[in-house]
């Protein structure tokens, strides 16, 4: 069978990741990289074509490829890209600012509908596996409510947009934010009384800081510790630290996290649902989940299917390389 | 909108919990219940129709039900029950034998595909939830195992097929056995050795057993340690008790059990997945999870879908109750 022909948009954390998982799924292959600057990414990386990802003509005639796996961030990139890629081929994302993706979501819907194209979007482990998990969570314990935890490990989560935050602080050289769950909340729920909790109630904030020449340590502490959303609902922990030790202990990008549900069933038994993942890339499972996900918008558009899906419009079998006699036997 | 009219077809623990557990889903309604003995059902239930499953177009007729839910055994009852109904309405099971499900698949496939029925099998939380979380866990991990253990918590999960088994056993007066899970075994697993193991590696079994007057304890207990499959490959503790002992300390259905799977992202980060469950009653659950997938029936078939399903060809969307808008703001 021929293999699915991808395209990686974007050569970041995750578009590295998804070139790595591609290996790891012998029914994929990567063509090509699409880059705004095709010339730095090559000095880096060389196996396969790098294009510029606004040459749509030159790439599709290229590379042929079936399905392009968008790596781009939430803020500037996909919203844009997506819509304008959705028209040509298509595609897969991890669009991940949940507040907007119905908005994205009816976008993609109109571009890749009216071109035949499939578009799944935000997905990865949230959005993407969590939200697949509140939804069946909640089906199968009607009237629970699914909360969900990250950095639940000794060290917490490493929050890239916490991090990314701190960095814009002046006086701030360089920065990592830690998230940790509350275990005493996590307790209450899986006690099934689906409690109400603020955003402070569920996770505390760990910032490692390095500070610039002469910043005024306690100035900026201020400000982080005020930050609207960020970390003013917060408990915020600040480290103030060398480059030397944010280099050598907060390298990497851990995270993990925890969707439970818990009540009852019909007569008053009580149950509880919990999904638990632990990685030691963030990228790494983002990417990850993208490319289980290429192999469904391939089965998808090869049904005659068109315009924009999410994991929950997806039969899980579409995620996987066996075939259907296999899941029967293998995995029922 | 209309509700989803639905019949319930056996009385035991699955289908009364199945009639619980539609009262929390307020889409749908129990029009009634079907037995092959309707009088014996009427003496303990009577707040909608009890009729004879064998008479398929009187029921039919009065009840004009969606889909069936049936609730009967595995070994006995849906072999012939299900390729039967599937000739005649959209129905839904928990057929729980792992060995023979493509078989029972291909006939249900066959019969509902044949009247233009949608049939959903094997479902329930393992057959079902747990199938797809091992399907998800190995899609979204290439090369790691799925692994499944049952009875965590200290006092294990109740087996109904081992208790029965017991108490088939000549001197047996009544039995309940509880499996635990091997701690060090999912710990194995947790390190991402992906190991193999013989089912005595993951799991123990723990007897508690009432003698007929006059029964021969140590050739009760020899029988118990030799049966084949069910014991024999186990390290098996055997406490002989009182009926007084097992209707204080054994009532109940609680279970429990956790779908593990760790190996490696793309480049060598360690990853984990674990689903996990605790149910005060384990028929109920089953009954929970029938009933979203009934929701899901009704679906499959408005779409004008027909044939056999299992869990793993359903969108998860399918499953609730909430819209699709409800579903892109609220549980992405």
């Amino acid at each position: 069978m021929a293999k699915i022909r991808v395209v990686v948009a974007g050569y970041g954390n995750v578009g590295r990741g998804v070139l790595a998982a591609l290996k790891n799924n012998p029914d994929m292959v990567a063509v090509g990289v699409l880059s705004r600057n095709p010339d730095r990414v090559r000095k880096s990386f060389n196996e396969i074509p790098v294009m510029q990802i606004a040459d749509v003509d030159t790439w599709l005639d290229a590379l042929k490829p079936d399905v392009a796996i968008l790596c781009g961030g939430s803020k500037d990139d996909l919203p844009i890209q997506g819509p304008a890629l959705a028209q040509r081929i298509n595609t897969v994302d991890s669009f991940d600012n949940h507040s907007r993706i119905s908005e994205y979501f009816a976008a993609m819907d109109v571009a890749a509908g009216k071109s035949g194209h499939v578009s799944v979007i935000s997905t990865g482990w949230d959005p993407g596996i969590f939200s697949m998990e509140r939804v069946v969570a909640n089906a199968f314990l009607p009237g629970s409510r699914a909360y969900g935890f990250y950095g639940l490990g000794e060290s917490g989560g490493l929050s890239m947009g916490h991090s990314d935050a701190l960095r814009t602080i002046p006086g701030v050289k360089d920065a990592r934010q830690y998230t940790h769950a509350v275990s005493a909340s996590i307790e209450k729920v899986r006690s099934g009384e689906n409690p109400e909790f603020t955003p402070g109630d569920m996770h505390t904030r760990e910032c490692f800081v390095v500070l610039e020449d002469g910043a005024d340590q306690n100035a900026v502490a201020e400000t982080i510790r005020t930050m609207p959303g960020y970390f003013a609902p917060y408990k915020t922990e600040i480290h103030f630290v060398t480059q030397e030790f944010l280099d050598q202990n907060c390298a990497g990008f851990p995270h993990d996290g925890l969707v439970v549900a818990a009540g009852n069933t019909g007569n008053n038994h009580s149950a509880r649902i919990e999904y638990r993942c632990i990685w030691g890339s963030n990228p790494e499972a983002t990417a990850n989940v993208l490319v289980a996900h290429a192999r469904a918008v391939s089965r998808l558009a090869d049904e005659g299917k068109c315009g924009a899906f999410t994991i929950l419009d997806i039969p899980p079998a579409y995620f996987s390389m066996h075939s259907k006699e296999e899941l029967l036997k293998k995995f029922m």
